[in-house]
């Protein structure tokens, strides 16, 4: 059993090409020896987004802090405290923080996603 | 792609033996076609309890209001805003309300634990 507060996760930033102001702390992840999948916890600063992709790996996403929009294909979906989703794998996506405070939100993937 | 709030989906009470004054909400569950986890919402209200038990399937925990402890064969371990734990398969644990508002979490399962 792990138990710990997220804060005492090292937060790193996100550099992957596309992404602006973004930070990660992996709380549960490939170290856990967790047997499915894995949780993160990400922080957005106002004016960042993540990179707009699709992988072949689904999220599941809870937001903690601030408000931000999921850009799609199609539409932009506003999140708030509160807003959870499922990107289904394939899916192309983007969160963009669109508040004046940081965003904050889990993020959920399987274990065979990216490491 | 879903997008939801989770005060949107219905809530249940968790009737199971040994569990007091506790509910939850399938945010993503079986009929999300999530491919490998799904994430409920749990609420303990002041004085309630989980059942303390062990399964084959593991939990991931993320606390989002309140204070608890959990439960283990050897010690209490207080949960608080921001705490996360990884409850390994096997392992016995029970989640209790040691505040005296709501205690609030995230619990994620993989696809092949409980329906």
């Amino acid at each position: 059993m792990i138990v710990k507060k997220y804060h005492e996760v090292e937060k790193t930033n996100v550099i992957e090409e596309g992404a602006q102001d973004v930070s990660i702390r992996w709380l549960i992840g490939k170290d856990s020896h967790a047997p499915h999948f894995y949780l993160r916890h990400f922080e957005i600063e106002p004016g960042g987004y993540t990179p707009y992709h699709a992988h072949p790996w689904e999220h599941e996403v809870f937001v903690l802090e601030g408000s931000a929009q999921i850009n799609t294909k199609n539409e932009s979906i506003p999140l708030e405290k509160g807003s959870f989703a499922l990107v289904m794998p394939g899916e192309e996506h983007q969160f963009e923080n669109t508040g004046d405070t940081t965003f904050k939100f889990l993020c959920a993937i399987p274990e065979t996603g990216k490491k």
